[in-house]
């Protein structure tokens, strides 16, 4: 029997131990992420576990909700430790959940805390942290700690962006985390939202252009989308819940946007085909712009969000009440690529889709659109791809899952590999996660006589996925 | 190489084998089954090999006549003995299949016969087994030697219950079985049957409320559900084929119900839209009243039920004509949890898909209806969860499946674990085989370092899906 | 670690590699292929590795534009070398995808190379090959060395078959390939396209049935399938993309035949019911067609064909530009068996979906259609079933997904096996990835104790799969 989460976790063969000793220690670059910009520009500092780990994660809540747990020590008003306390208690029933795995993970690398937690160990752990706490973990001490050299975080297009910068992490700001925005345009994009005529009147005023029809709509986000790459965006993030395809030309548009910007007075809704048909021209609209200014574009495809009413309108977004939904959308996500492969604008592209039911579906759409990005360009490595496993499916299996199908159909080697997608700065450590079970299933091949044990070869491709490849597409380095 | 099918069957590690024999002897719980309360309140007796296990075993009969074995040997009008050489010849080829090992186990535990079935030792098998049955095996007998607490059959609402109580199964009487009714509202549900109008009048009659619209409906419904609840049940059982969403008002409903009544002299059919109306607001209906009552509900979701006509004409339903269906029904599922939470009239539920892409979408739908039962109630463990791998699924792969999305998306330990859906006695062996394959994957995890070897909790975990948790949720103890 | 695809690649126990011995010399029957029959019968001859490896084969060529390799490179005008040379740069990415494991056992196999291919290596494997194709390489050759004894292509039903025939394939004539057609009536369904016109006037001519209606159409059909049948051929087989079931009677059939034979001058657009229910009903009576003169059916549904526009309307159709659709049609698909198992007119039919999230629902419906083929044939074995792991599946984990989906839910010893569905000669190689795919997975079982290690009933078992059961089924013998 192999001990608990030691240096070898994970890693089952020695290729595999010598591959992970290849990438254990690159930097981290997060190309997808919730944190919150102003958070590490301030240097936020924590006091104790429970503000690190319970205070923003879903994940956990959702863990704590199935055990039983009264929300009151959830989300609720009870004490940090009474909090904590509950966690302990809760976590050693997931056995098999990755929860399980990134605690420990989190105590062993921020804490140099080995002890599994448990209801038992809850007391002890939480001194001993407290210990290390004492003079409060810095967010930029976390960031050294992990090593992490990029964060790309998740702004809405009329952002300010006044967080973002590139920001020194140790005493004589020898080193910096490269902090990224990502233009995230969903209240944008969602035209059915009796907010979005709020909405544009804020992208109106602080792109300077009146929004009252298609092309003026167009102009106050290319707007923001230059106003971004003026602050070192590259990247944009479009979710589709699924992914719809239904043409229309600027005088449907136009119509749709008058009725959206007068729903509240009107209370007229659109159709399912206009707001379809907005949402289809808008994504094509803004990937050309993407194009031109030569960003990266991520579909983060099939959430069915606030499915529970009732904890929704008591706790709001993002508070563990979405799962994935099961829609077909393989014909409608080929259509947008395809009109954009046309006209010679679909930018480098990350396909995430929530539904691993599609993990095979879209390595191969990814396949039939490579090519050139920008018309001048040269041909790009894997330039339409999957993303990691994401979300629901960032765990061991479904990471596992995701390198397969990624490697049965496409070039492993060109993977951008792995971001957190996630509201906690501890959650770094599910890149070392990852990158175990990325040596650990090349070490198997390896070691089954399915690929040669040419080790210059194969270092070349754990670390390309591990962090050089995410360089090269995000950082142009 | 292991030797076959000896005690370590499916055991591969000495983890797994510890873990095995802290439950190997747990009685077992049968929440839900298709056996004949009759058979077992008269404790029918067996004389043969093919009684027990040819006359009502459909998942046998697709593998012989996958063999190419004429029906008159299935269920035709061949002698058991023919049958069952028939049989023995088909078994040896059903490699990788889980019919392979049931059929051992129940040779083994039931029989003492380790000697593989073949076309070969078909007459041995027999004549042994003869032996054994020379003074008839009685259910009693079976339900003893697999240890079994209780059993949940599964009962239409105009049954009598009259063969449900506690029956002693050993002739001191010092051992029982708890006999237990499932409310399964089929025939009251699927309004577009032509014998609804029948079947109505039937319910009629039993419950002494004439339905002639919805709130008399209502009331005839609740009043068996009240009869099936003073008769030891707490678990009711729908099947959703697949899940539907329409909400429907009183006014729209009585429509519904008229036409449907009149069906029979009008000859005029309920549209699509209106069938699902009707089987919305029942299921919203009769959810709020297991709830009342602190029952559990089971959702068996995706069955495309009698797809073979002419054979079905024949031989009728449950012949094993049936297959799994693969409409996308997540957003339907949450739609009808949700609106039960908005009244907080969710029961205790448990969710089955039949198609296993299904399987990672359900247990994160499961995550989001989390919290107490009733009102009044402490939050339960595990409120809404995904239940065991069902028909097709019932394998080691598709258990193993469904025990990793589990894990990997809720809280394994809170699991109900196993049970038969079967309509043999014998199956009972296939709870050894879920135990096995349980402990196989958990012992896996701690041999690799990914849980603690914390035996104490194991056996806990372990336990508790073995047994004890169903204990908790379906006896109340 | 075990040597780089050695002799024993794949095989991981003793059990496997005693299994594949007893498989490894058998012959190869391709009972789906895409070759083209002229170059077989005349016996092309290929001169160096670009001409064998990169002249037809998409699979290469969109791992290569995943590399960001230029067109002009795989499908352009560079030099036979260059090209080359920019494969072997790609393949040393191409980690985990089954191109890498071909690319090698077809260089071992073919040209008794055991380096491995690379950037580095190029010159040296092009010269090695160079060395044996200096007489040139024959299809016959190839056909030997792999020891093919049927290779079943695809031909359209205008088809004049003039190139198939029984054809020796070594000096002395003492062996022959077995060159039969499939009848492939994709051109004849198609009724949307914008040439179904022209293409039917085709039909007219070479049947001499001059197709005005329903009731000629059908008469042209058949003189061509019976035309097939005089030629050697015994099978057919549809792309359904995906399957669609909407019965239509001869009136409408005759009105969508009219419309559709007008379209070329009234411009005038069948609706998607009409062409529905033509596509429909031309499966239904070409199958029954079938089944009368004990033909086999294969059913490739689910492609999604030609995606991107841009790039089809430069290359053309089947350059690496499909993909895998993900609409459901179990329904549609149990309606179309259903349909011909109630006129008791079914044949042997194959299922191959192209989305492996269906892998286990076709299993599951093949179960429910099982029994005799003609009304006074005896059952046959496994008459309706799975089909092995295709073009996009065509890998380890999808061969053992499909493997294990088969087992689970049928009976594995009756699969038809391995097909090669390719364009290139030496894709027979993947017979052999097949055979030590299945020898390690059954090699596995035994091994765990999940089935005795009874070796007579064991090769039998392999023997079958690999060879014999595709003899029986479709060479009669």
């Amino acid at each position: 029997m192999r001990k608990f989460m030691d240096v070898d976790f994970l890693l089952q063969s020695e290729t595999a131990k010598r591959l992970y000793a290849a990438v254990e220690n690159l930097p981290i670059i997060d190309w997808h992420c919730h944190l919150d910009p102003q958070d590490i520009a301030r240097d936020k500092v924590y006091t104790n576990l429970t503000e690190l780990w319970l205070k923003t994660d879903h994940y956990k809540w959702r863990a704590m909700r199935a055990c039983g747990i009264d929300e009151e020590y959830i989300t609720g008003a009870k004490s940090d430790f009474e909090k904590f306390k509950k966690w302990a208690a809760a976590i050693e029933h997931c056995i098999g959940n990755p929860l399980y795995h990134w605690t420990h993970l989190e105590l062993q690398r921020v804490f140099d805390c080995y002890t599994p937690l448990s209801a038992k160990t809850a007391k002890e752990i939480w001194e001993h942290c407290k210990t290390v706490l004492k003079k409060g973990l810095k967010v930029s001490d976390i960031l050294q700690k992990f090593n992490v050299e990029a964060i790309c975080t998740s702004d809405d297009p009329c952002d300010t962006l006044e967080f973002h910068r590139s920001i020194a992490y140790n005493s004589d700001n020898s080193r910096t985390v490269n902090l990224k925005p990502t233009f995230r345009p969903s209240a944008l994009l969602n035209v059915e939202n009796p907010e979005w005529s709020a909405y544009i009147g804020k992208l109106s005023d602080i792109s300077r252009v009146t929004v009252y029809d298609w092309e003026s709509l167009i102009e106050a986000a290319v707007n923001r989308v230059d106003y971004f790459n003026s602050h070192n965006c590259n990247m944009a993030d479009h979710a589709l819940d699924p992914p719809v395809y239904v043409g229309a030309n600027e005088k449907k548009l136009n119509k749709i946007i008058t009725k959206a910007l007068t729903f509240t007075t009107s209370g007229e809704r659109l159709t399912a085909d206009e707001i379809n048909g907005f949402k289809t021209e808008m994504l094509i609209a803004l990937a050309k712009k993407y194009n031109e200014l030569g960003w990266s574009m991520q579909l983060h495809m099939g959430a069915a969000r606030q499915v529970n009413t009732s904890m929704t309108a008591i706790l709001g977004a993002d508070k563990g009440y979405d799962c994935m939904g099961d829609e077909n959308y393989a014909d409608a996500l080929a259509h947008i690529l395809d009109r954009l492969e046309i006209s010679e604008s679909l930018p480098r592209t990350f396909l995430f889709g929530l539904n691993p039911k599609e993990n095979d579906l879209l390595t191969v759409i990814a396949g039939c659109f490579q090519g050139n990005c920008r018309k001048s360009d040269k041909p790009a490595k894997a330039k339409v791809q999957v993303g990691p496993a994401w979300w629901f499916n960032d765990h061991k299996d479904g990471i596992e899952l995701q390198l397969r199908a990624f490697a049965n159909n496409g070039v492993l080697a060109h993977f951008a590999g792995m971001l957190t997608d996630s509201r906690s700065y501890l959650s770094y450590a599910r890149h070392e996660y990852f990158r175990r079970i990325l040596c650990n299933l090349i070490g198997t091949w390896v070691e089954n006589g399915e690929y040669p044990a040419d080790f210059e070869k194969l270092e070349e491709i754990v670390k390309g996925v591990a962090y050089y490849n995410a360089r090269g597409y995000f950082l142009n380095s």
